[in-house]
């Protein structure tokens, strides 16, 4: 059995969105972060070996995402805080009030908001993902993990975790949202590139559909992004995406496969879409395989409506080993934390092969 | 002096958005149907003749509004409660969480969503613009009122006030935000083209800037939209749009023209972009007026910065009034109730010439 290294950073503890603002009402999120200590005690205990994040520089990130964007996120807590909105409003994270949609826009130009209020809604697209004093350093520490384990890969071994948090596969090339703000499976998939890798398939695992990596890699022939995921059809975030015709366009046309899986389904159709999305992979001719790992599929989890067991994580996990190819599992979802670590433990177990 | 008549609907008392959503906290509105009632008993006080609104088919409303954005604006309300939302979710008003910016979609072609709760964002831009059980009814009665002013006035009379609730100048040709739901302005407008006037323009002097108006008529050669208002580049709502350079599209270049008003500014500078707005509407050969009145740039108005006085307001009516030609006024904003009925007063009795 391969040995799986994690990697981890306890900077990504630093993020605290203390709550979601869900059609207008505040409500407790679930992505805290007990999620990465439950999941770092439990790999402990189950004897993997666990290491440090290494710092790297803004390049890889800069490159999958906008630089005004990332220069965004960086530098919106601090503007908040000068522009006392904590005092003044009684708002102590930020959330956008004013969003530029299609609807807002009308086809006119737009001139960018001057109001640091207003400028919230430039790069956010929802009102659940919540940006506070300690969010930036968590999201650039979570990227620096996924980095930290495709060079790990690059030099050698077979697998590595990244235990990100926030998660990052809502995060598109210029816009955060779905509790994602970086990138980081994008992160890692063009640092594999960079590595040399030349075609990397990212399969993600998580319940819900990955628009941002989709997004990020929808017109490139060098990138393979695959999901499964309960049917955005049926009424589930991210609903714009994730649906069967969504193929890529241009050059990527082709390299884009969305496999939506009815509520309420099981391992069986699970395990199937799993199938064919490893063997799309093997078809595209990846070197190298991102697996975004979320566990929110699981039937105890709050977040979607999907029935895999452990069991059948576990065997996801297989499927995915069963290419052969250096591999780096990032974490994205998962909110039950009693079964939490169980169910990441046992997907690596199946990726260690 | 001109009789002005004053057109009211008592079903514009049905809305009550009960709160706004700002920055992620519920907080009080302003845009309260005792803003109704305080005009409607100053005029009524002030010897104004006061109607009813004549109800009207949607015709005129579907030609200035995507018939699909209509449609879900009528049905939204009922969806929420069909869904349980207020039962489940306890939130008494349709309150969007997700919004389909450019930053959501990158460039990717979206799919209309399924569940309710994301529709809620397809048309709507902000949080704080809340549906309730009355909203559709107060806004299709304030579109009634607008149409009957301009009945009045395409059978002779020379000036007519809707005294609309709620307001309707944010409301663009697919997207209501910003307090507004129908745009009761252009509806008024379209009417009075429908009745024979050939050019018609619009003059906005509400203190925010139209852009739903503006984005209805924007490639429109026929109607042009002139808007004095606080300048959205120091921070102010739409924060997108109101910017001198925007000057309409296609055959519409030309027949729009915003003055942004720097913040604490007064009578002068107000009456002195009044006086060019008045010029440009006859530059552009209009032959009949319609005022977007909003009152809200009054010194005592919690919603913006500017400083016009009550004889300012009478001026602004007067420099309308020199244009000589049938003039359709519509409330827009203005939310200081103790002054609200003299400041209306003011402008009407300086528009009746």
């Amino acid at each position: 059995m391969t040995r799986v290294t994690v990697v981890w950073s306890a900077e990504t503890l630093a993020h605290d969105p203390g709550a979601e603002i869900w059609l207008g009402t505040r409500t407790p999120g679930t992505e805290v972060a007990e999620r990465v200590t439950v999941i770092r005690d439990e790999l402990a205990a189950g004897g993997f070996p666990i290491v440090e994040a290494a710092p790297h520089g803004d390049e890889v990130l800069r490159s999958v995402h906008d630089p005004a964007f990332v220069d965004h996120l960086h530098g919106i807590w601090q503007k908040w805080e000068d522009g006392g909105y904590p005092r003044d409003y009684g708002q102590d994270r930020v959330v956008p009030y004013v969003f530029p949609t299609e609807a807002m826009l009308a086809g006119m130009p737009a001139h960018d908001p001057a109001a640091t209020h207003a400028r919230a809604g430039l790069y956010c697209y929802d009102t659940m993902t919540l940006v506070g004093p300690g969010t930036w350093r968590a999201a650039r520490a979570a990227v620096d993990a996924a980095q930290t384990a495709a060079d790990l890969v690059a030099s050698g071994e077979r697998v590595a975790y990244a235990l990100c948090r926030p998660p990052g596969h809502h995060a598109t090339p210029a816009g955060y949202g779905g509790s994602c703000y970086l990138n980081n499976a994008a992160v890692a998939a063009q640092a594999l590139r960079d590595h040399g890798f030349a075609r990397v398939a990212i399969i993600d695992v998580d319940a819900h559909h990955g628009n941002g990596t989709q997004a990020i890699f929808w017109d490139r022939p060098d990138v393979f992004y695959g999901s499964a995921h309960v049917d955005p059809g049926a009424g589930w975030f991210p609903h714009y995406f994730g649906f069967a015709h969504e193929t890529g366009a241009g050059p990527g046309h082709g390299t884009t496969l969305n496999i939506p899986i009815a509520p309420e389904s099981g391992d069986a159709a699970w395990l199937s879409a799993l199938t064919r999305l490893r063997d799309a992979a093997e078809a595209f001719g990846a070197e190298a395989v991102v697996v975004s790992l979320g566990v929110d599929a699981a039937a105890d989890d709050p977040e979607s409506p999907l029935r895999v067991t452990t069991t059948g994580y576990h065997e996801t996990g297989s499927a995915i080993a069963s290419l052969g190819l250096p591999t780096v599992a990032v974490q994205e979802g998962g909110y039950h934390l009693p079964s939490l670590g169980t169910l990441v433990t046992a997907t690596l177990r199946g990726l260690s092969g």
